[in-house]
C-alpha cells in the first residue's frame, strides 16, 4: 500500500519523538520529515530501537506532506501552521495556541476526539487538548452533557503528572536529583494555562460551574492522575453505568471499578475512568478519577487519532492499545 | 545527667523504628526497651549505625519505664496500654485505637501538639494523630479556630503518601516493581479510617462543615503532602498572615508562600504550610498545602514531642529540625 | 488462520504474565489456558489492557496444547515437564531446572538461541536460559568462540538488575520503601546460581578460563546491565567489528557505538551490547557492557524466541523489537 | 564558645550547600560568607529548615575566615586558593585541581583522612579526594599497606553513582524523565578523571598493580557503590579481620560481615566495607565492596573532617554518624 506523507515540526522533544515513533509504526502513514530546529542535521532514538535524523523546522518540505503536525512550543506555532496551510498540509497542532480561552486567532477545531469527532473529521486544522484538560475532560463530559452538576457549583480538579510534562528542556527543578522522592504543588490559586481549556469546554457543554484546578509534579516520568470532586444536582444511584453507556464503543476510553493508576495506562493511547459516590457529606458529590498517559492519549497518541480522522483512516490506526 | 528510662512496644515498624533512632540520640530519655514479639532476640538497623536488639513485646520490662510508646497495630493496643498504665508507665499511642472517632474506650488526650498542648501536658495517655490528619488539621487549625470556613461547605482533601505510611508488612503491590513509574487514589469515596478523625476533630473546633478526604500512594519511601480546597464564609485579604500570626513561636511549623514540597520535611519534626486564594472561582476559596514526613511530624516524631510533653521536658529535645 | 494453542503453567509471576501478554498478540499462537495454582480462578492483568483468568496448573488441559511453557519456581518444574511431554506437548522451561550446571536429568536444549539455534529448532524440550547469563553469554560469545579470552584468566561480571527478576512474591526488602535510594551487592563471593550455568557455557566453548559474577539490585523494575571486564589473548585493533560481524543479521541484537543504557532495552526483545579497549593497563583488557529487559529478553520474549522455532514459525513472530 | 569563621566559596553547588548545612549545624565553626557568583544575593536552602544568602565570590571577605573550602568546578580553583592564602586563611579544595594525578603545580596534602590524617594535620592546603576515590581507596587501603595484592594483578572498580554526583548543572541527561528506571555505564574503557587520581595513590602505596574501573550512573540522588575485585598474592585466611585490624577505632569506618547498601550511608559520614573471598576460582580473589553517602564521606563531610584537623578540633566535630 502507498503510505500518505505526513510531517512533524518541533520532533525533538517528549511529544515529538512519542510522535515520530508511533508514525514510524503507523501501518498507512510514511514520516516524511522531522523537524528540530536546534538539532538539525543530528539523530536521535525516538522510541525501541527506531532513530530519526532532524531537518530545520525551516527546511522541512512541507509540500511533500498531506499532514503536519507542529509540537512546537507554546507561542510558536502560529507561523508555521499558516506556512503548512499554505503548502496544501492539514494540520494538527499540540501548542497551546489555538486551544479555546487562549486566544488564538486561528480557526481550529478541538481535538478531544471523543467528545467532538465529526467536527473534527472535517476540519482542515485541529488544536490537540492539552493534557490536564483530556484527562479531566473525558471525565466530567458524561455529567456535563447531561447537566448533571450542580448549578453554580465548583468542580475541583486534583491531578499530578509525570515530569516528561514539564519537557526536555533542562532546568534544575527537573533533575532526577531535586525530582526523586519529591513531590508539590505548582500553579496553586488556579492559575495554571490549562485552566482556560477546561473552563472553555465546560461553558460550550452548557454548565453553569466553576473548576478549580491544582496540578502536582509527580516523581514518574509519564502519567497523569486527576482526582475530581463535582458537587451533584443529585444523587446518582449507580455512577458508573453513566460512562460505560456515554462511552459504549470507545475503544480509547476503559470504565473501571476502582481507581486506575498510573502503571495501567502507560504507554498506551486510552484513558481509564472511575467514579465513587462520596460517602459522609451532605452534599451529593461524586468523585471521579481519571487516568492517561501524557505523551500517548494526553498529547502525541490524540494527535495520531485526530491525524487518522483528518485523512480519512481508521482513527485506531497506528495506535497502541 | 541521669536519663529517664522509656520503653517502646512494636518497634520493629517504621515508626517503631524511627522512634528508636530518636530516643538513642536523645538527651534526656534513655531506652529502656524495644519490644517486636515476631523479631524478639533480633537485632536491627534503626537509622544512621545505630542497632537495637528487640525484646517480646509481652516480656517488656514496663515496670522499668517511666513511659511507654505503644507502635503497635491497629485493634492490638488496648491490652499493652492498660498493662503499662498498671506498671505505672504514662503512654503514647500510636495506633488508631484510642484517637477520637474510633470509639475507643480508654480516655485518652488528643495529641496533635499545637492544638491541645495544655491538655496533653496533664495527661496520662496520649493517642498519637495518624499521618493525614496531622497535616490537615495543622494546616485547618487557623480557619477552624476562628470560624472562617462557609457553613455547611464540603472542605475537600486530597494527599498522597509515601509507602512508608502503608508499613512494613509485605504486600504484593507495595513491592517495588509495582509502585515504581505508578500512582493512585484509595480509599475513594470518602471512606478512609483517617476520616472519622479528622471530622471529630473539625466538629470539636465547633464548624459545620462536611470533610471530602481522598488518599493517594506515591512513588516515594517518606511524606505527605496534603491539598486542601476550603470555602472561606467571605474573601480573606491576605491569608498566609492568618497561619503566621497563629504559629507564632511554633518550632515545628514553617509557612511558607509557595506550595512545600516533601522534599523539605524529609527527616524533620516539622509541618510546613501554604495558603493561596483560589482565582477564577465565585465563592472566596483557599487552596491550603501542608507536608510532613510521615514518620516524623506525622507519627514518631509527634509521639516524643508528646513524651517530651508528659515527663516536663523540653517539647523540642531531641527533635530534628 | 487457524492459531496453534500453546498453554503456560506459573502464568501469575512477572515472567509468566510477559508471556501471556506477548501471546494474547500473538499473530499464530492462541493461548490456550494460563495456570496459577494459588490464584485459580482469579483474572488478572498481564499488560495493556488485557487480562486473563487462571486456572489450575493441576487442572490446566495440557493435552490441547502443542506447546507448554513452564514459568514455574525453581525446582517445581520436573514434574509438569514430563506430564507436558507425556501429553504430546512441547516445553519450554523457564525455571533454573534443566539448565546447564544445574545438575538437572531431564535432557533438554540449552536455549540461548543466536548460539543454538540448530539444536533448538531439533529439541522437544528446552531449557530458557537465566536472565544475568542472557545477558553476559551474548556479550562474550564471539569472544569465546574466537578463542581470544587469555587462557587461565577470571572474566569478572559485574551484573545489575532491576527488582522483577526478584519475583512478585513478597518480602520486606523488596517493599519499594527499601529499594529506593538504594543499590547494593548479593550473592557476594562468586555464589550466584546463574554462576553454574555461565561456566557451563563458557567450558562447552572450550575456554579455559574463570568467571567471577557479582550481582546487584538496581531501584528499577526492569532491565540488566552487564559490565564484564575480559583479559584478552592479545590486543583487538576495532573491537566493536567482532561483534558486528558474529551477529550480522541478527533481529535481537543491537551493537553500539557506546554502553548501553537500560532504557533503551525496556520492553524489547533484544539484547544490546558495546565494547571498548582498556586504556591505562598493561594486560589487553576489553570492557564488555550488555543490555537487556530481564522480563522479555531474559526471559518471556527469549522463551518464545524458541517456541516459534519448535514450532516451526517465523523465530520473530509475536515479537516486539 | 567563640566560634572560629570559615567561609565557603562555590556554595550553590551540591556539596556547597551541603557544607554549608554541616556548618551551620557546626558547635565550633561559624559560616562567615557562602559564596556562589551566579547566584549573588540570592537566598537558598542547603537542608533542613537553613537557608543561606550567597555573596558572590569575587566579594568574599576572605580575610575574616581562618579557612575557606573551595568547592568551585573543576578547573576554577587556582585562583581562589591562591588568594586565601594570601589572605592568611587555610584552604580545603574540593575540586580535582590539586589531587595528586592530575598535575597541579600547588603543593597540597591529599585529604584522605583515614590514611593521611598526620600529613593533613600540618597542611596549610588540603585536596580533598574525588568520591570514587574515597570509597575505593578506603577499601583498599589495608591490602595496598600490607602488599597483599598480586603484582602486576588488575584491580578492577566497578562503581555506581547517585546523580546528585554530577552536580546541579542541568542537562538533559540528568533529567528526573532520563534517569528514571535507567542505569547505564559512562567512562568505559577507563578514561575517567578520577583513576589517575587512585593510580597516584596505589603508586604512592608501593603496589605495583593497574587499576581498571568502570563508573555507572544510578538512578538514586545519593550514593556511590564500590565494587572491587582484587587478585591476592596469596588466599586470606579471614579477611574481615585485616580491616577490622586496620581501622580499629575509626569512626567514621564500619567494617560489614555482608555487602553495605547506600541506604545505610545516606546523610552520613561514613565508608562502610566489606569483603569476601571468591569461591569457583583458581586464583586467591577478594571481593570488596565499599558504600559511602558521595556528597558527606565523598566531599562535604570528608572536607568538614579535614578541617577539623586543620583548625586543631576534634576530627569529628559537627559530623554526622
Amino acid at each position: 500500500m502507498h503510505k500518505i506523507p505526513v510531517g512533524v515540526l518541533g520532533a525533538s522533544g517528549y511529544a515529538g519523538r512519542e510522535l515520530c515513533a508511533l508514525l514510524l509504526r503507523h501501518p498507512a502513514l510514511a514520516l516524511a520529515f522531522a523537524g528540530a530546529q536546534g538539532q538539525r542535521g543530528q539523530s536521535a532514538r525516538v522510541g525501541g530501537g527506531a532513530t530519526v535524523t532532524f531537518v530545520g523546522n525551516d527546511e522541512a518540505p512541507l509540500d511533500g506532506a498531506a499532514l503536519v503536525f507542529c509540537a512546537l512550543p507554546h507561542g510558536a506555532s502560529a507561523p508555521y501552521v499558516t506556512r503548512a496551510r499554505a503548502a496544501g498540509a492539514k494540520v494538527v497542532d499540540l501548542s497551546a495556541d489555538l486551544r479555546p480561552g487562549n486566544g488564538g486567532c486561528t480557526p481550529a477545531a478541538y481535538g478531544l476526539t471523543e467528545w467532538l469527532r465529526d467536527t473534527i473529521r472535517g476540519a482542515d486544522v485541529v488544536a490537540n487538548p492539552g493534557c490536564y484538560p483530556t484527562a479531566t475532560l473525558l471525565a466530567l463530559l458524561p455529567l456535563l452533557e447531561r447537566g448533571l452538576v450542580a448549578d453554580g457549583a465548583t468542580i475541583t480538579v486534583n491531578a499530578a503528572s509525570g515530569v516528561t510534562g514539564a519537557g526536555l528542556t533542562p532546568k534544575p527543578e527537573l533533575l532526577f536529583g531535586e525530582v526523586t522522592e519529591n513531590f508539590t504543588a505548582y500553579g496553586v490559586g488556579n492559575e495554571h494555562r490549562h485552566l482556560a481549556e477546561m473552563r472553555a469546554a465546560v461553558a460550550a457543554l452548557g454548565a453553569d460551574v466553576d473548576v478549580l484546578f491544582t496540578p502536582h509534579l509527580l516523581p514518574v516520568a509519564r502519567g497523569i492522575l486527576a482526582t475530581i470532586t463535582v458537587p451533584l444536582r443529585e444523587p446518582l444511584a449507580e455512577p458508573l453505568a453513566l460512562w460505560r453507556e456515554r462511552y459504549a464503543g470507545e475503544q480509547f476510553i476503559e470504565i473501571t471499578a476502582s481507581a486506575p493508576a498510573l502503571r495501567e495506562v502507560a504507554h498506551r493511547n486510552v484513558v481509564r475512568i472511575s467514579a465513587t459516590s462520596a460517602a459522609n457529606v451532605r452534599t451529593p458529590t461524586l468523585v471521579v478519577t481519571a487516568a492517561i498517559d501524557n505523551l500517548v492519549k494526553g498529547a502525541a497518541g490524540q494527535a495520531l487519532q485526530n491525524a487518522n480522522l483528518l485523512l480519512g483512516l481508521e482513527e485506531s490506526a497506528g495506535l497502541p492499545t
